[in-house]
């Protein structure tokens, strides 16, 4: 199973992708989408959603995790958050793919233990989970990856749930 | 000139397609693109995402114009409204339209006169510049075929000013 992890964003949009055979969980891409903060925004978003477009189509991920927005002190960085956001769960959910959205809270307590664990502590576990030979570059990537680990934590609980009929 | 005037919205989003040749604006469609709130936000995203694409696809108009995105009292309400604005964006500038921004306000001083026009006389003034037998309905639309309507008012102003040299 591929997921595909997302920290949205508008000038700079982590992506990670991670394959699990149920054992170790592989990273097959990291990186960052940019897009210049000069260019007019309806640009920036449209440059975004071809890039997100391109790797569902190369990974075919069957899972699209994405950080869940909340809205922040900058109403403008907000805005640019959530239409990353909502991009990728168009994208996602266009090319048939299951889309999940996870509280950074959330993705902390699944990747570190805990809920407030700081971003360098982070970092270090995605390197040990993912059995990395240096810490991953850079932080927004690293900050997808634990997303898309988030969603394998979380995957064989919400299984049975959805084998229960238990809505989540 | 196609002008596309979007009001975006998840649960309802209205559009206008107007042309002009210079005289008076011809509507060619208005109508209300609709979610349903109980379906997934990533499916109700591509639903809309895929509705805006058709309708681009249908009318290649050279602008696109939005209503403007404030935050709103409801945060819930104003993410699905960044987030549908942003796809109409994508979109347009994937198209290779121009993509413009109104605020609410300059809509109304564009359309009515002033800018704390009240809905009912927005309605009776779309009716009277389409020269429409009948008021436009739902509301929706007509607030996007205002905002279509707003741009073909700025258009010779944005011409001269780009001609000039002017950002605006």
């Amino acid at each position: 199973m591929f997921v595909l992890g997302i920290d949205p964003g508008l000038s700079r949009c982590g992506y990670g992708v991670v394959e699990t055979d149920g054992r170790r969980p592989i990273a097959h891409a990291l990186g960052v989408l940019r897009t210049p903060p000069s260019a007019p925004t309806p640009k920036r978003l449209a440059g975004l959603q071809y890039e997100i477009r391109s790797l569902i189509q190369e990974f075919s991920p069957s899972v699209v995790a994405i950080e869940r927005v909340f809205f922040q002190v900058n109403a403008n960085t907000a805005i640019g958050v959530a239409q990353a956001a909502g991009l990728a769960m168009a994208e996602g959910a266009a090319a048939g793919a299951e889309v999940v959205e996870y509280t950074p809270n959330q993705v902390k307590e699944a990747v570190a233990g805990w809920g407030a664990a700081p971003k360098d502590q982070m970092i270090r576990m995605v390197q040990s989970l993912l059995g990395l030979e240096k810490p991953p570059k850079p932080a927004d990537a690293a900050d997808a990856i634990a997303v898309a680990l988030c969603h394998l934590a979380h995957a064989p609980s919400r299984a049975a749930a959805k084998a229960a009929g238990v809505a989540l």
